[in-house]
Order: structure tokens, then sequence, then C-alpha cells
């Protein structure tokens, strides 16, 4: 590993150092051009991370860091119902930081980016006291297919995938190694990669353009049917109703439910957590799960019917964990009564400044 | 003008407080969701401003740092032939900064952007030790009219739109007030709201697309012709070549040249100077407009028939300035042997660290 800093090689020497990762044909000019689909939109999402806030090298390398950067934007591509085309990096950086430090940022990033066929399309690097990455992401997606917080309708029920709450368990065991003597190094490895390498639920989505497309096909014929009767349609075409839950799974049922002006009543059983957690820190357990966020699952607001028929697609931690209601709160409920009601709200999840 | 702190408001406070410099429906998702015209492809370029980096009080007034930031970006976008979709805002914000001055940044920003029909589409806020603005543009241009940097031929012209020189003058008097005491006040504000307000030339855009249309309309007749003759047709469609002066003018006409392997002679004499700086720092002068940048004009290569054609449209400032030579260095040339010949690099050129 070479230990020459960003000062020696220069701006030219880094950028011809970091076109390594992208394709060819992007550089060189002074933007990216890519191709967007006849009838999709174009979906853009944008984060910005910065040293010592939402990393350190304490816990996390700089591979680790392109991993989260990458794995965080092409989720939100993936709660938008969205296929990536391409992502732009942002960097500054202060001269003295070594050039392995960039390189294996961006080899953690396209670490990440090769598994959903994502390319660096163009970036920015300059001179600061402070390193920070800002990463925005492109996708596309067919307007029937785009996912979007406002449409939960009441009676929908709330399809959650994969656990949650591993994340933050494994910046625990980052910070404070001693905590985790008594877990078997399997557990102790699956919480600490849920951390370090999370995977955005890109592989979900062509799944769930099959739903919207049957739905739709549905409401076709339902609507035809009503063509010639009296009867008013109140029926509209399915559109998705979710988000990811990179803030916390509290966050985003709130989120939608907010938007959507509606309420939710949440089965405290249902909401699934890594065994490894759950016997680990049997008193902390729910409290991550429901608050420690960077899980990066899908959070989906469905009408039974088809989340129960999506749902064994979904993968063995996939749960149904409540019911969209008329009311304006969010209540998760212990249905064997040993925990009291608890209200979620906005103000206890994550909360930047 | 209130003085409360971001962290007074919090993300959300101030997530709200920014919604209003958006469109209203591009609110409240994970993404935002834009339009791409059908052939049209996506152009995406992205730039980071940081904090006594690239601004600073003392010369930057919030609303300066954010019209120059979406200028910087508009004309990235005007630098490939596109036209603007949106724009997306990642801000590192210290918890002490005013909401004040992000609201006069967003002010700036919208400002610039409103000239050009673009909307803020997303963004992202973090709390930071520093001030970092980070944008990235998107925009859309028909393949036929996309402006590449590596397409110069041999024997075509280099026109220059604009006076060069006039924003590093401006942040000249910024900087050190007491040297522009001689010059007028019409002539300081010129030099001034050259380095505070540069004009993105997206506006030439519509002008160089009929140019295009007209040069492959009649390449296609002569290709016609050709179709029953023995002679081989080495013609190809006219692809625009060129890129913005953002970096500089010797940067942008030695980027060109290096991506489409040839050199350039440059005549001293035309390049387009405002009387203002010439009268004001005439030793200076030349030297800034060369290697000064931030002018944001467009420098383009053409045939010499297309450029004196398209010249009387581009404003009374605009000059063909130089011709593509088969040597390597890009050569600037006085006729009048005033000033020996100099070669110019992109060493000499701003560099970042």
């Amino acid at each position: 590993m070479s230990d020459r800093q960003v000062r020696d090689i220069g701006e030219q020497g880094l950028l011809q150092r970091l076109q390594q990762f992208c394709p060819g044909e992007m550089v060189g000019d002074d933007a990216a051009l890519l191709s967007v689909k006849a009838d999709h939109l174009l979906v853009v999402t944008t984060d910005v991370l910065v040293d010592q806030v939402h990393f350190s090298d304490h816990t996390t390398s700089p591979q680790d860091v392109g991993w989260r950067a990458a794995a965080a934007n092409l989720s939100d591509l993936a709660a938008m119902g969205a296929t990536p085309l391409g992502i732009t990096v942002g960097l500054s950086l202060p001269g003295d930081l070594s050039v392995a430090w960039v390189e294996e940022l961006y080899q953690g990033l396209t670490a990440c980016l090769n598994q959903y066929n994502t390319p660096i399309v163009g970036g920015d690097i300059c001179r600061s006291p402070l390193t920070t990455v800002g990463i925005t992401a492109f996708g596309q997606v067919h307007p029937a297919h785009a996912i979007r917080r406002s449409t939960a309708q009441v009676g929908d029920v709330i399809v959650v995938t994969g656990v949650h709450g591993s994340s933050r368990a494994g910046l625990e065991l980052l910070l404070h190694p001693e905590l985790g003597k008594d877990l078997s190094e399997g557990d102790r490895t699956t919480l600490i990669t849920a951390h370090q390498r999370p995977k955005p639920r890109l592989d979900l989505i062509p799944l769930l353009y099959t739903l919207t497309s049957l739905q739709n096909s549905k409401f076709k014929i339902q609507n035809s049917r009503f063509t010639s009767s009296s009867t008013p349609n109140t029926q509209h075409p399915t559109s998705l109703t979710g988000m990811d839950s990179s803030d916390g799974l509290a966050d985003a049922i709130v989120q939608i439910c907010r938007a959507s002006r509606v309420g939710a009543v949440i089965d405290r059983r249902q909401i699934s957590i890594a065994p490894a957690l759950r016997s680990w820190m049997p008193e902390k357990a729910m409290e991550w799960a429901l608050y420690g966020g960077e899980d990066f699952e899908l959070v989906l607001c469905l009408p039974p019917e088809a989340a129960h028929a999506l749902l064994p697609q979904l993968g063995e931690d996939a749960a149904i964990i409540g019911t969209i209601t008329s009311e304006s709160a969010v209540v998760v409920h212990d249905p064997i009564g040993q925990h009291p009601d608890e209200i979620l709200s906005l103000d206890r999840g994550f909360q930047h400044f």
C-alpha cells in the first residue's frame, strides 16, 4: 500500500487513478451522458457523509464507507421502485489524506455498485480540511411502478422485508468490542456485516413490478365490468406505497402514515429481529429494531390479499407487522400484554443536528 | 432577519423551510421523479464547494455562493449542449450556522435557477463542523446535439463567447478594495458582478442546435450526392466540439486539444477582455483572461465557414481566437510581436490541492 498523500499527486493525478473505477466512455467531458428508457421517469436521490459524523476510522474502513454510501443511495432508489442507472461522487478531501484511502473508498463503492450493475458516471474532487463524500444516484422507473409514501389506504397491511436492529447492534459491537464476548463468532460476524455491508433491496424490485402489473390488469378487468353498470367505480389503479427503513423502522412507518394522513397499529411480536441480536441483547433488541436505522429494508403498504400473495416470495424474515388505520397515531401494540402500547413519533427517530 | 441557528430548529425544521424553494410535487419521497424527453440522453454533472476554500463570508454573501454554485453546474450542462432538468443540493452544515444563511443560500440558488426554469428537485442536509455545498445538475440533450471535447479537427477555428478575466478581476476587487480606487463605479460593478453573478451560456444552446441541424442536413445532401460516385465519402455528421471556460480559457483550450489529440495556435490579440479590466490592470489582464477561470463562457471548435456564420449571433464580445493544428502544442502567438510566443499547459491552470 502506498503512503502517498493526495497533495503529492494533485487533482489530475488523483482523477487519473479514480478513472479506473469508471466506465471508459464516461470520462473526459464536463458531464456524463446516460440513457433513460422511453416512458420511464428519471429518479434522483442524494446523500452526504461527513468524517467523524457518519463514519470514523475507528469503526469504518474506507471500503466500508464506500459500500455503505453506495448501499444507502441504491436503497433510496429501491424505495422508489426504481432500477439504478449510475451514481456521481463528490469528494472533499484534505491534502494530507492518503491516496490509498481514496482508492479504498472507491473499491468499496464499486464492490457494492457492481452487485447491482451500477456505474460511477462522474464526480468532483476538491480540497477541504474535512473529508466528506456526497453521492447522487440516478435510476429509472415506469410511472406505474413508482413507490410513493403518500398512497397508503386504511385497511392496507404493512409488510416489512428482512430483519431490523442488526445494523445498530453491529455498530455497538464495533464501538464496544468487549460487550460481545459472549457472542459466537458467527453471530458477531452476522451483526457486524449487517452494519458494514448492508444490502439495498433492489433484488425485490422486479417482484414488485409483477405485483403492480397483476393488480393493475385485475383493476382493468373490474373496471370494464363496471362500464355498463350504474355503480360508480371508486377503485383506482394500484400504486405501491412504501419507503426504505434507512432512518429506522419506526421512522419509515411514521413517515408513510404522515404522508398518507393515516395511522397504524403495529403488532410488536411480528417485527423480525435476528436471533443473534435477540439472544445477545434482549432488552435492547426492540429499541434498536424500531429506532436503530441503516437496515435498508423495505416497508410496504398493500391490500391484505396482495400482501399475503407477495409475502412467501420476500424471504423468511419478511412479515406483515400491522395495519393502516384511520386514526392519527401509530401505535405499537403487544397482543400478549407484556409491554404497554407505545406511540411512535418522528422525534424519537434519528434527527440530525 | 432571524438569528436562529440550525440546531434550534433541527433537521425537520430546516427541511420544512427549504421546501418552499422546491416545487411541491418534488417533496416528501425518498427520491425525485423527473421526465426525460424520448430519444434524449440524460446529462449529469456534479460540483462541491467548501467554506474557506471556494467561498468565504469576506468575499461572498450566501446569496452569491448559491448563485455561483448554480451557475457553475448549469454551465457544465451548457458545455455539453444540454438543457437543464433540475438540480439536487447536498448540504453539510455546522449546528451553529444561522438559519438565515441557509435560506439566503437557497435564495441565491433559486435566483439563478429561475432564470433558466430549473427546479431544485431534492437534497440532503447533514451536520458537519464545516459548511460544504454539493450540487448535482441534470439536463437532457439529443445525441446529435451533444458537445464533446474530443472531436476537434485540424483546420477548425476556435470560437470563444463573451469576455474573459472579469471574474478574476472582480475577486481581486473584493479581496483588495483599495486597488480599485481609480475605477469608475460602473466599471467596478461590472467586474464584481462578473465574479458574483456569472451567467451560464444556456442562452446560446438553441442557437447551437440550429447550427448542428443545419450542418447535418447539409451533410446528408452532400452524402447523397456521393452515393453514385466512386469518390469515398470521408465526411462525418457534424458533432459540436467544445467545453466551458470555468477553469480558465487556457485550461479549456488545452483540455479540448488533449482530448482531441491536436494542437492550436491562438492569436493573443483576438482574446476579448472587458474594457474595464484592460484599462484598470493592463499588465494583468491577459494572465487573468487565460488563467483566472470562472467566466463560464463557451469555447467551441468549428469549421471556419460554420464559425463565421455563427459568430454574428453570439454577441459582440464573441471572437474567433485561433485555429486547431496538427501540432501537439497550444501556442499563444502575438501577430505584432510585442509578446513572445507562450505555450499553454494544464500545469499553469488552477489545480486543486
